[in-house]
């Protein structure tokens, strides 16, 4: 075929009274996961690859969704025919989290017990809670077990949560450019994001699904995002003080500078597709992500792993997840004598590298996922 | 005396039709510069040195304005008796900026065209601009060559900006944690902190001084503002992941996270010392800061400070300002063969260290400025 064209598909379940039990405590019932394949699980149901996208992402990962499509999947580059995740060998899956607004059941979603959108009403959810829905959709499958799972950012904090909790379920993880708990200051850049939304008055405590939504809080707190995904380097390449116009002293502060201009044009783009309450409960998730909850250490998290291989990747110019948040992984991985191997590539890009940076990401990891096929 | 006591003075200037010329072209008058000194400017009139503030600093650098006062000056840990600006020996002057909210001209001030608050209606002002405005202080005070001038961040740039429109006015030039030129970066959080306001419906297009000021809008630029001022080690050992309270699974998203609780604390506290307006014009002249504009290169813009020693300082823990932005400025120094030294300092601190680290910017700059007066 000419173009890889994937369809996205619908999972239903937790039907109650067989809510799925949330990390609260809380019950979240019926749940739709909606996900992609691709590629074809074999006989033995052990070629999976489970892949979990970051805040913003969502099932689509490869391919395109009609002839017409002009732009593919998040992470094309990587998943797909002979490809990092080649789907030639492999029976690549992305479902959509819970929380998301990508078809998967959120806060957007109708609340059985009133017949209205959750808003304010959905539970709040932890990446636990996101891998927890994901392993019935593997169930639905017939996968007992993935060969591997990976992540960039946020889909790397569930594929180490999904490596901790279900460790039997796991052979290969591949955690990319992210951490085992997230950092004071990443919470602080996600708090603001969520002030941006909250402050906007179309918030409305969360409730707009029937009026104008809170674009101008979610644009602004996709601003910031977006500052934090980029390094200093590529903001320079890219935009320097190049100007929009002519003009030099202009009042009333419209957008002047070319990194301005690029910014507005992302807020705006990103409220198109993306609902602010899902961005307040993503951001809460990765807020309470950390590894070591429930267990006595970071290396006692990993106690469980024992038949599992892990294959850590960060950036060098990745400040939002700095290469010594992926070291410390790389520790208590090792101070349970289990197999890790660890990349530091050499980027400019800043977070966004785990999006860009294909050719030594796809040489790592296809060395890595053959020597597991091997192991 | 037990605490160095300070009176704020008032110097007025630019009565119309003698306004002060904008580099817009725009002319501003009158106006008023709210100013402090320290120590005693000596029979030649040869040992001043002008600090100048950061985007949020005022005229208060150092000691206290009453006996009962309880928080000395902005960088009273740098200036007085002894200290590093030693008050002992110097005349200190430090003057609010115009388009500042702290007494100096600027939004808030009452337009004597309309007998309203300027608003919007306040031109564009730019680095260059606030350094004009302050060397008619300096002809009023009698002052025709400082001996030294210094600011941190925006006050760097102010300092690098006198010396190169004004190098036969300046004997020492001493530009701390700042740049030649904002970068992309800068550009994109001081964008993103505006929109925050512009975004506040109370902002109510600039004209709020008689109604509820964009609080919300301000205290989440603050935050941001806040974020790059720290580095994420300083964060971390500040708050790590330090919860507020008990709970982990709260809806309503109010603060769970000591980091939060102190941000909006932060935020919040910003409002009610500080003018949204000049939020916006001062970030505005921040972002227009290009030390090149006017001259062929950075090198040619320190072309005539044929007499003027420099001494730049950075922070290996400045991720707003990196040293290599330092490194620029000292290179475009060297390459006029003129005197400059340079110190990188080691702090955990980030931007804010040119407020936290007393003892070695204070054994550099003695050694700095003593080897001036024998120069």
């Amino acid at each position: 075929m000419a173009k890889g064209i994937v369809k996205p598909n619908k999972f239903a379940f937790a039907e109650p009274p067989n809510e799925l039990v949330l990390e609260s405590g809380e019950k979240l019932g019926p749940i739709t996961l909606v996900y992609e394949t691709y590629g074809s699980l074999n006989a033995n149901q052990d070629n999976a690859i489970l892949i979990f996208h970051a805040l913003s992402g969502d099932a689509h990962v490869a391919g395109y969704h009609s002839e017409s499509d002009k732009k593919p999947g998040w992470w094309d580059s990587m998943v797909g025919p002979g490809k990092a995740f080649d789907t030639d060998k492999y029976f690549v899956i992305c479902a959509n989290t819970i929380g998301g607004c990508q078809g998967s059941t959120g806060p957007a979603s109708i609340n059985p017990k009133t017949g209205k959108p959750y808003a304010l009403d959905f539970p709040v959810i932890t990446v636990s809670d996101m891998v927890k829905a994901q392993t019935y959709l593997l169930d639905h499958l017939g996968i007992k077990k993935v060969f591997a799972t990976t992540g960039g950012s946020l889909g790397g904090m569930a594929a180490l949560q999904f490596a901790v909790d279900y460790p039997e379920r796991v052979a290969n993880v591949i955690p990319i450019a992210t951490t085992a708990r997230l950092s004071a200051q990443n919470i602080a850049f996600n708090e603001v994001g969520r002030r941006a939304i909250i402050h906007d008055p179309n918030w409305n405590n969360g409730n707009y699904y029937d009026k104008t939504p809170p674009n101008n809080g979610l644009a602004l707190a996709r601003m910031i995002g977006h500052i934090t995904y980029l390094s200093d380097e590529t903001m320079h390449k890219k935009f320097g003080r190049e100007l929009k116009g002519e003009k030099q002293f202009e009042t009333g502060f419209d957008a002047q500078f070319q990194v301005e201009n690029y910014l507005r044009y992302k807020g705006f783009s990103f409220t198109q597709r993306f609902d602010a309450n899902s961005y307040l409960y993503i951001t809460k998730a990765a807020d309470l992500f950390d590894l070591t909850d429930g267990h006595k250490s970071l290396a006692q998290a990993f106690k469980k792993c024992k038949d599992t291989r892990f294959l850590v990747i960060s950036f060098t110019s990745d400040w939002l997840f700095p290469s010594y948040q992926s070291f410390e992984i790389v520790n208590a991985i090792k101070a349970n004598r289990l197999h890790v191997s660890y990349k530091e590539i050499e980027s400019t890009y800043g977070h966004d590298a785990f999006l860009l940076e294909v050719e030594e990401q796809t040489k790592t990891i296809k060395n890595f996922l053959a020597a597991g096929e091997n192991a």
